[in-house]
């Protein structure tokens, strides 16, 4: 299973002293992007060579312990489901052994013109589903 | 009820050319620490004075339009539960009348030294109930 | 003079308790952002119609004194200078009559294709001109 | 001489495609959390266990050339000054051989409590200047 590594930078933490919510979705989405350069999808010539974007329609996020700056986080990457035009990954935030948090994102694939929904690349799909049969 | 309005600003764009979706969940925090304020709880005073933090322990975002940098945003708050340690807010984002997305967050009441769950604050449950039975 | 009202947000700040010193960028920009429309220029407008960029290629900043979540603070803008291809803002920043920062941004004018320098657009150059002799 | 690699996430964009200019002060801070961990300084410890903070007093940032999503950018450190009360550390970004930009920040150590200025630690003084003479 892909994993992502990092740490929890200050700015990512609040005057609470932990990490601010909203911060969580970065993260989940920094592995994601790393995950899709794996399979060889590089967000920045997606912007400029493809019609089309993978925008997220939905999101959600559990947070189960609090996180610290310079805590070690490691997200794996699962993928939810994957339709005609959407798909879903979901994501367990661990520092160590401790689950700290877990997220979803779902993404449906549009057209970058129109922002009419598209079937999504028969590559990418080819890619996703060899990524779900990995261990 | 309480609506707060705002402005989509460039830096909470990405190169897509609309919001990030993480940002949306920003949006929805200011509303709520406005909505707080307005109901006489102000943030800097929970941290300096109070033994409670309010962290959120879950929170989703529905998105269903494409949002842009300029755009005009009114919040709208809605109390989803009111529970013994622990509240919900939903969140309805709307540009003109046009709904550009929707949002969750579910908060606890912890102890700011132990983080173990502490009842809801009476002042706070009465506040929020007061604020429920608004229309 | 044109000034810009905010509050500082949760999200803002840090663990350390104030405002993390690069968000006090974000917040002079998104004055800038509103000085800009209020001049007639939408981002919006800028990205989609024109063939021009106006990045930042400088910016600098100083913090005075501490500054906490629930801030009201207020952003005066001054203009630097007007130059064929660049210009630049002051910022002052105060909370009630306590200067908290000021900060500065230097602009060029880039071409959205080549990347290369243009001469300010003249109807631009008029309406800072014009806002540079107000008082 | 430390340096610090990253890669630009697509939330540290903008709607104009480019690195938003006050995600490099984000970027820079990173390195310097890391300079400061591998010097023996952990930012939580001293939160918690320490009486200073040490607060950026000015930043500033000079920007070289476009930084997209994707790219791969490494961070050098230098430490500009070392004062009785303050230091300075100076930044250099490279994506590849290419130069992308540059900052500098300037640190005073204060009373966490009193919000006064103290003199530099002896231990941090000393770290401070052990990677000043390395090459």
């Amino acid at each position: 299973m892909f994993t992502y590594k990092t740490k929890i930078r200050l700015h990512d933490t609040d005057a609470a002293g932990i990490i601010f919510f909203a911060n969580q979705f970065k993260i989940v989405h920094d592995a994601y992007e790393d995950l899709l350069e794996t399979l060889g999808w590089s967000f920045q010539r997606m912007l400029e060579e493809t019609n089309y974007f993978l925008p997220i329609v939905h999101a959600e996020s559990d947070y189960k312990t609090s996180v610290h700056v310079g805590d070690n986080i490691t997200v794996a990457i699962k993928i939810g489901h994957i339709g005609n035009t959407s798909f879903s990954f979901e994501y367990t935030l661990k520092r160590g052994k401790t689950l700290v948090g877990t997220a979803k994102t779902v993404h449906v694939t549009i057209d970058q013109k129109t922002r009419q929904k598209l079937p999504l690349p028969k590559a990418m799909r080819q890619a996703l589903e060899k990524y779900q049969r990995r261990k």
